[in-house]
């Protein structure tokens, strides 16, 4: 589970940024395991992050079965729900699979109010 | 042929990039192999594009007579039948060749809806 | 105590960015050091920082216990009381820690008359 | 002279950068050697720029004695004349020479309708 | 003294920059030597700044005792006197001194009209 | 399982270096995934490496609870009974983990002919 | 077919390295396209190895279906045949396709008379 | 304390390298904190150095006040105490600090078997 | 005419490297220029290489007809006969021509008293 | 004044390496400042070097007029008077000047004990 703590500082808009070097998930078409880095970036609103809870969810699709594109959509709706922060977008890089594509997807949610 | 795969989260515009590193074809003008890489960036609406699939469409290239700019027109062109995303970018770079020059070609089709 | 010297280009706003490698303080969670750089971008006003004593106030972190988000609030405020700049940006980027995450967190204040 | 091919994409504006990395000329001020690089970025109308043609063209600098911040504005001159593009401009970045001062120079003609 | 060429391209607006890597001056706090490097943007009007003697305006300030924030302030002033360009960009990047802390200044004068 | 295929040069020793990139396991001490990338440089007698079947070998560390050190010795263990080289090097290197500190680990078995 | 040039300077044994960075050729176990680059070292006795036939002879693999680790092996007899050099080393590397490994191979025929 | 754990591989000498990227310790000269890393390489006999542990060793540097060159010496002799390998070798690399000078040393013990 | 300066160290032999970045000639087989970078590495006795008249030396190829393995031999040559140094190496680096190969060619005389 | 503190290991000969990123002096031949980096390297038998007065004793060739192939040399006899180290190598960098040469120089004094 993503945990919180309290933003002490909410009244002022801020961006943070955390990278997560070792995703590592299931291909469903292939059964083969991919590999990448997700990165998060959000604006909080009354709730930071707790890195170690976020580190730990995302080590928990090392056995899920998803496609890369919803990776980076699933993520973002478990953060939204989680934090509600202002703004968060979400990026996934992975490695070169089937067809020798390298794959970078990108979906955000809400407004930056620090642009 | 490009294949696709369906877009779940067809409601949200996201960004998808694929970079293919081993672009090869040959110079309509010279006899002679071009080299370089090939970069799809697009916004899925219905359709997400299968990577494999992609794969050995850009690999079908290795013995096509075509000039470098017309490449990326040609790929533009294909993507958006194939997968009649909201927007969608080509670029590819080729090493230098006759005289010396590098090139590097960018085409657009479509509006992007996450800027 | 962050110290300033007279700015004699007031009239003038120009931007001035100071990069400390060396950052290091303990996280409040775990009891164990945290280590980064700490960026200030500022535009002064009629005061320039002091380098020698931002040195020393940012050295000063080191046996704070403090959240890496709660780092550049802090130094924010602190900034903003010493030199009453136009605007002023600090960025602090963290090595990973809890989780395999890397941290950056970037806060601002006032506006920036160089843009 | 910089020769053309037929554009079969003229209904899309696009864009084209060539690179060529072993420009050289002579200082009008020293007569010794200038060394450096050209970059080409063009959006074609009707006419492609022909490699081979653009390589021996730039080429052909190599015995002139010609200010590397007129270089720029020479190729500019030519191209528009030879291709008559939307818009085009040229880069030039020189290694240090009298001073030890580098040199880049950027000049531009038309509007980029790709922007 | 720095010296000026005539702009034989006066009509058509456009971007110089020169990179002087070898920049040092003398720290007026503590007497000991800075050291960094200074660049120089502009868009030239009627002249442009000859390169040798740029260097060695710019190394005359081996012996000075001045704060690396006027530097760039000095320098912009003196550029503007000597050229007065449409428009002109000073940057200076400076070591880690005390405090262990990098310096990065920027000064403008005048309005880019290749933007 | 390994599998080799047959090397028509054995008659002339020679070098073949293989890194797979996404070496996964996980830590007999924490239960948390370890990361990295495992090389393998061989000098062939008989049997060549094949690629595909050592890539699945490598991938089948996934689920398996072993302390860095060890990995390197199981596979040099395992490469030498499938393939009986001249010569054999197994090199691994994992991501910073417990204690922050990134592992490297080298392991031999035979005489390199080659050098 | 490799073309040579007679060595004026064969009395004195030196060392000459060609890079070949656009090498292609088939696997025969998959039919795919492999992707890397090829290097020649050797010490010429009476024969200079022309380049321009030596490129030619290389881009000849497009179309074969060779297994790597032969490549190098092939390369090294053809250019022994050719040129009767002193000594010559071939070192092929290639791009990970089966099994997400990267390969590199290398042989060599001859003692290097200039170590 | 460092701490070890068993070597099931101690008949076959093999090389472990970790490198600690956050080394701090204090100057007895200056009373400043001192940065770096720190890597240590062994040939393990009988014991594994168990990295959690080693970690907080190298933490444990934090407030003592000691040379750049004996916290070389002094790991060493830690280490040899601990854990008795074949061979070990200590490098640490310390920032820019009075003087300007970066600093570099490296002590080792025992005799490498692996060369 | 490359000149010299008298040693006042002779009597202890040391290392002396120049790189040459600009080297450029004209290819006897296709009349087009070449481009690369030239390094000389010697020994000195009683003469120092005055780098003013090396620099013009190798500028003096700028118009000659030589092949690239030449080139290493023909500077190798002139330089003994010049300073007359314990040791000499040259090593030349030239950028893909013909067949899109780069060539290294290395050649040296006499013993370093240095190793 | 070179100064040194007394060594406390000298029954372990180890390595130590020091290097100033910011040496400059002033060219005999052109009266020009030349600027490099300057490395000292040593094996230390009763005396380890002081790094500040290190520091200060290499900022005080900023104003002599001396070859950079004597400033090696020159460094490398102070230092043995100063240390008496079992052995010391002093390396010197030095940027592009006349004739548009990089100049690199290393000299040695006493055996390396630790090799």
């Amino acid at each position: 589970m993503i945990e919180t703590l309290p933003n002490r500082y909410a009244a002022r808009p801020f961006l943070v940024e955390l990278v997560h070097g070792e995703f590592t998930s299931i291909s469903p078409l292939t059964g083969a395991p991919d590999f990448g880095s997700l990165t998060i970036r959000y604006v909080p609103l009354d709730n930071l992050l707790e890195l170690r809870s976020v580190g730990e969810y995302l080590t928990g699709f090392r056995d899920r079965r998803i496609l890369q594109e919803e990776v980076v959509n699933v993520v973002l709706d478990d953060i939204v729900v989680a934090a509600q922060p202002y703004w968060v977008e979400i990026e996934g890089r992975f490695n070169a699979r089937d067809g020798s594509l390298t794959m970078r997807a990108v979906a955000r949610s809400g407004e930056d109010p620090t642009q």
